[in-house]
């Protein structure tokens, strides 16, 4: 005998679920990126803000982009200087489908934010997309389709936003693999938006010249204190690793208000605060939610000292990853 | 009724005790330093090879080198030019010790061979002294007077050689703590040491001038695959990890015949090869000891292929730490 619940889902009839799996959509969180001492290779997911992909699978193959809603709506339509579009045609081709995508992008993260906009647009491309395959791949699969996707946004295939987006927590991402990083569950972020734009690429251009043996050390010895203090689950080693002495100083200039924003994150026992990604954003992490809550209003106040309003977010470090969605938001 | 035993114990006479503590000899054993992807930062202890330390209280509140024996003896014996007499001269100034110490040395580790030897002979000297104090202090608060000796050995401040030889094992070493890094105990170290002197400031020396970030990028996220594969015992990563990117293409042309013997060093299913601190032993790591054996006779034979004769090593990774001893070798 078997249960009703069971035959329910064995007699799902095959036409609804192939007409089930011509559109699907999927809502990628934003991240911190570089987290302050993985420049490049760690981030984490920040589910507060994100971006939704609609992509509809289309007879003909080829890419297409139907429409950019949402906070940003000023983006190339043209497959391949868009980010996501790039990242679908990288899947495209790769695969070798016979069949195409069209895509409908619903922007939630802003441009030149420092909170991982392009790569959320990417991933939420790819799994939605991914859901329409015959045999969809897994997230590490997806990996170098979103590499590059990124690559047409930045100028860098770098995946500190991309793997939290793909696998969910606190991401290490090499050019060829991700590793999910343990983090307590405990742990929270606070993430502070100012309302204006950093460039990827002119934050990345302050970061231009030569760097010495010694700055190297120093920042190496943070990430190994980090990472040691995640598997460990100890804040101690955190609160040591958590300083960025590398990049931080090449870019702060070019966040309005940056000292007393990071000052306002510390002073409410923070492990640490850096600029997120390549900025503005300015981010900490603390041990419970409540810290990271009273942390974000006081950075908030700070750029409001520099004549800057901004959005927060708090939300634990260990995000969720990428997920499949019923809906794009409704924009009646 | 207790114990003939426990009696025993406790009538030791409190005079024999005393004259106990007026003497006390270590041993240190050698160590790989930087392991690849770690400089300056990062070691292990390799216990097959090793400096012996004996220490005597002194009533005169000095510290005096009595003799310098064993494989090296041509080494300064004013303390403050001795890499081992500095660290005590710094244990007994800061401390401000009402007694001395005099120090008799016997290298088993050859100076400039990128074995540890000045960190050696600082932290045999250090565990033995410390054994005459009336509170001994713990490994780690041995730590800052290890790094003044070795500051005058090397004319830098690191600690990938000390850290080991303190805590036993892998260790992270930054210039204000020490951190064991777990590692199972079945991995093997091969080490082999060429007979060939190449000092550790001419090894610095090579690593004068600028770097580029996207250097720093590579090694970190190298840094971070070995650190997250020793936590979570996955040799996999670590075999993607073992890589230095940074430091070896700048001094491999120090060390007659490294490319062959690295090679031979890889052939044998290693995770990774390098060369041990600044050279110009090469080390390699693997899944057992028999892979590490079949290394060692492999690199020994690439370095006779050079010219060179060579001693080789193999121990656990997960080495001992320095130890209290009864005698110095019997040089009779």
């Amino acid at each position: 005998m078997s249960s009703p619940a069971v035959d329910a889902v064995l007699a799902t009839p095959a036409p609804a679920a192939a007409a089930r799996t011509d559109v699907a959509r999927a809502f990628a969180p934003a991240s911190v990126g570089n987290v302050a001492v993985g420049f490049d290779i760690l981030g984490h997911s920040m589910v507060e803000a994100g971006d939704r992909a609609e992509v509809r699978r289309l007879a003909e193959p080829e890419v297409r982009i139907a429409a950019i809603r949402g906070c940003v709506a000023d983006l190339p339509l043209e497959p391949h200087k868009n980010t996501a579009g790039a990242a679908l045609l990288a899947m495209r081709e790769a695969l070798d489908l016979p069949f195409g995508f069209e895509l409908t992008l619903h922007k939630g993260i802003a441009l030149g934010s420092g909170m991982g906009g392009s790569a959320a647009s990417c991933v939420a491309a790819l799994v939605a997309a991914n859901a329409l395959l015959e045999q969809p791949l897994s997230r590490e699969a997806l990996y170098r389709f979103a590499l590059e996707g990124e690559a047409v946004a930045s100028g860098s295939r770098h995946g500190d936003n991309l793997g939290p987006m793909l696998l969910g927590g606190l991401v290490l991402a090499t050019h060829e693999r991700l590793l999910r990083i343990p983090v307590p569950p405990a742990w929270h972020c606070a993430l502070v938006h100012p309302h204006c734009v950093l460039e990827t690429r002119k934050a990345r251009a302050a970061l231009a010249g030569n760097y010495a043996l010694g700055e190297f050390v120093a920042q190496s010895a943070n990430l190994a204190l980090l990472l040691a203090g995640c598997f460990r689950g100890d804040a101690a080693l955190v609160r040591e690793g958590l300083k960025d002495v590398l990049v931080e100083p090449r870019r702060a200039p070019l966040v309005p208000g940056f000292i007393r924003v990071k000052q306002a994150a510390l002073d409410h026992h923070a492990f640490g605060a850096s600029i997120s990604g390549g900025g503005p954003s300015v981010f900490g992490w603390y041990a419970c939610r409540a810290d990271a809550d009273a942390a974000a209003s006081a950075m908030r106040a700070a750029f409001a000292e520099a004549g800057l309003d901004s959005d927060t977010f708090v939300a634990p470090v260990d995000g969720p990853a990428a997920t499949l969605v019923d809906a794009l938001p409704d924009e009646a």
